[in-house]
């Protein structure tokens, strides 16, 4: 019989994942029932998401439990089957957790089967959760308009990459993104398309917002939360919008840090800021997975994955997200 | 010739107006030109954005400078006329500013003649910007809705106060008002009909929501910004509104203070915060006038004015509606 390698959960983290935080475990394989296939994990899906699973405080699911495998999504191979939904050979995608081994059941919708033709890691990546959530968040949630003048933080990651793509094609004008290296920096701008790059570690970000959005920001996608939130809702043009989509500045805070300072802005600008999660879109992904699959066809939006070899290291690559050690989306392979 | 009694603004206020922001001054009565007529100003209506406007900092009009007739609202009586526009014996209203006389110019729209039959401080309240901010923030920004649980912040101020009362009109299943002192939250729930009131100065406002509100806030309709908005955004239900009209308690904030730490719960709760200004819906206040009419005669709106007397009182009337002095509209008599 084989083991199961699961990363449990032995700590609550206070800051960063750290050694303490999780604990590798094993044990025997699971064993699938009537309805049910096994699942080899290949590979799993890094989202700042997992980070905010950790701790113990109330969010859109449940916290973690100490001594629970860690959740999140993956896609894996099924390698036994008494189901008629699951083929041996099939790919499937859904919340594997972070294993070697899951059961896929019939009954529970949980795991979806991968069509043919398309690579596994693009199904975690620019066609799974993170290019769905850079799509309804700018289109459904910013309401992304010709002429718009957009700024999305995170900008080298695997959703705000997306997002800035996805705002040129909907026809703005002038689309900035802000990151943190001088190589992502360049790499949005030069492979991406993007109008113009702020590094927030070299420049000043509200100097360089002021001189590259001279009218206002329409349209901020918001993937950091803090500081630069803070001086995005100062230089809001007149209703302009803020879509909250993730906060990686302040899931590691050991306490929570206060929030903007520039709120009333809203008020003189008539602004909206929103938040939102892609969940709430599941029945309508294969829309947005259409678009996406013709614009990955034309070229029009390009993606990058950041992998990380080995479920042990899964801890670590879920840190890159927060160190800024990836461009695109980090996915563990397992 | 007689004099024209002004209060201009004679240094920034850091913190409340104090005896040094202002002074009076006396200059000739102003000479109606062409086109214009003379106005003898009556009633002068108290808004906590005149606060903002002393000071330097940018905002949806441009401060008032220093040694200029402070800016506000205020309701007048032509007494000479050289316009077919103005009759004498008409009652205008406009931005009169804080002083007897001023010029009201048929080319400059900006003073307009109320209707007959209007008593004057309800032009400056109920049915002038301040009832039309609570109408157009509860019904447009916050769309309330048939089962919503709505809380009010301010409640028993001139906006608050009919805010609460539009939400029942509209299906609120719950109003909560929060006010600062127990004859405020007494009369909110004893005249005004809202279900519960909360006194932030004895109660513990969060556990106080959490006991109204058990299912969370549908709608906060936010007039005072600062530790309310905070816990307010902690307690959202699914999908929550948050219609940020004012922030009170910040406006005499001598440095800006930071802003909520629980904003995060917006994305957790897909929740939405928009700024507006009743600016903005000039041309809908007939609308708006017309149901509101209509309310009062039915007594499912009622109202409070907190009259005071002479023009040099008008620094320190400003002043009760941060130190919470006021029940309903605050209105200078001159």
């Amino acid at each position: 019989m084989r083991l199961n390698r699961r990363i449990v959960l032995a700590t609550r983290p206070s800051g960063m994942v750290d050694e303490a935080t999780t604990r590798l475990e094993e044990s025997p394989e699971p064993d699938p029932g009537p309805g049910q296939a096994l699942v080899r994990v290949r590979y799993l899906s890094m989202d700042p998401t997992i980070r905010t699973w950790m701790d113990d405080a109330p969010g859109y699911l449940p916290p973690i439990g100490i001594d629970e495998t860690v959740r999140g999504a993956g896609v894996g191979e099924v390698v036994r089957s008494n189901s008629d939904r699951y083929a041996v050979g099939d790919l499937v995608v859904g919340l594997t957790g972070w294993q070697d081994y899951v059961i896929a059941d019939e009954g529970a919708a949980s795991m979806q089967v991968v069509p043919p033709g398309i690579e596994p890691p693009m199904v975690l990546s620019v066609l799974g959760a993170t290019g769905m959530t850079a799509y309804f968040g700018m289109i459904d949630v910013g309401k992304v308009a010709e002429g718009d003048t957009v700024v999305v933080s995170g900008a080298a990651g695997a959703t705000g990459s997306v997002a800035g793509q996805i705002a040129r094609i909907k026809g703005a004008t002038t689309v900035v993104g802000i990151a943190g290296t001088a190589e992502k920096c360049a790499w949005i701008v030069d492979e991406l398309g993007f109008d113009a790059a702020i590094n927030y570690k070299t420049d000043d970000v509200a100097a360089s917002l002021r001189s590259l959005c001279p009218g206002g920001i329409n349209l901020y996608y918001d993937n950091v939360g803090g500081e630069i939130l803070d001086i995005c809702l100062a230089q809001l043009a007149m209703r302009g919008r803020i879509v909250l989509c993730g906060a990686i500045s302040v899931y590691n805070a050991k306490s929570r840090p206060p929030g903007p300072r520039n709120i009333f802005n809203l008020i003189i600008k008539r602004g909206r800021m929103e938040g939102f999660l892609v969940l709430d879109y599941l029945d309508r992904f294969l829309e947005a997975q259409i678009d996406m699959v013709g614009w990955l066809a034309e070229n029009k939006v390009k993606h990058a994955e950041h992998l990380v070899d080995g479920l042990e290291h899964a801890p670590e690559a879920l840190n890159l997200l927060f160190t800024g050690g990836n461009t695109g989306k980090v996915i563990v392979k397992l």
